[in-house]
């Protein structure tokens, strides 16, 4: 069989792919537009932090959000040991702070760029950030090279009247309303 | 302790809030923009679809997605069964089809509203979507109400040139690239 396959019957715009290696999965999910978070870490551990599209609700009742962690992030330890964790989802003028938390900037210089408080878990909570989710981890998954964490949200902040940073088709978006 | 802290310090626009209940996590989680997509299966147990923002990539090793579904919804008993589904992320030009997949209307009008096409495991794919992940379901959790289901992308197509369509604030948006 043919991995790629590009019917002629196919509009130029159109592809579809039976093969799906890591590089056409990636960029398949570039049509996937998500939010942009830091997510945060503080506890006996020390003080951790990265950015992050693949967080999403799981349900209200109770209260509960997930985010997936490559247990290959140097991150990965501060966060299973800590079993606490921050979603701080970014306004669109913290654009800066995603590649910040997102690159190699040592750890404590990471947090130097923001202003930041806790709330009930002693998670840090970004100033600015569209919302935060205080959580505690209740549980995790391994699937493949990464790990899923449920957690449940115990506090939040939220800052109304804001911009949304989205990242989508490999570019930083800010969502607007359709007419 | 105060359910609602609504501190004098922070400014007018900020709140803070400890007892997160179900209408206190929604309104949070409407600060998280997504993504909306059409999510679909078709087998034995016959064909279903239902609209949804919370997918997120988990893995690309090996290409692996995850959906909540919650096991209250109509559709529930179908996807669990079929074990196959169709992520298929909307375009902007597709925002009706959100409303007819996400509401009340009967499962066999709903299909009339789009044009479909299969590819690796039978899950209805739908014409002009971004992109839509043709999916094998490969182990569920149940967290709260909801399952999570996890999913190895099988067969994939694209539709390259669309614009996106995004939920953010309760509102359908378009992303639109930052300067």
């Amino acid at each position: 069989m043919n991995a790629n396959v590009k019917s002629i019957n196919l509009p130029e715009a159109v592809s579809a792919t039976l093969n799906i290696d890591q590089q056409v999965f990636r960029q398949g999910m570039s049509n996937l537009g998500a939010a942009v978070n830091v997510i945060t870490t503080a506890g006996l551990a020390g003080k951790a932090g990265f950015t992050a599209s693949a967080v999403c609700s799981v349900t209200d009742t109770p209260p509960t959000l997930l985010v997936c962690l490559n247990r290959s992030a140097s991150v990965f330890e501060t966060f299973k040991s800590n079993q606490v964790l921050c979603v701080n989802t970014l306004s669109s003028s913290q654009k800066h702070l995603s590649n910040v938390f997102g690159g190699k900037t040592p750890m404590a210089e990471r947090f130097e760029k923001g202003d930041w408080s806790t709330l009930v878990t002693g998670a840090p909570i970004l100033e600015g950030a569209l919302v935060s989710f205080d959580c505690e981890v209740v549980q995790s998954l391994s699937v493949g090279s990464h790990d899923v964490l449920f957690c449940h949200v115990k506090g939040m902040k939220q800052q109304a009247g804001e911009k949304a940073l989205m990242y989508f088709n490999r570019a930083y978006c800010e969502p607007v309303p359709m007419v």
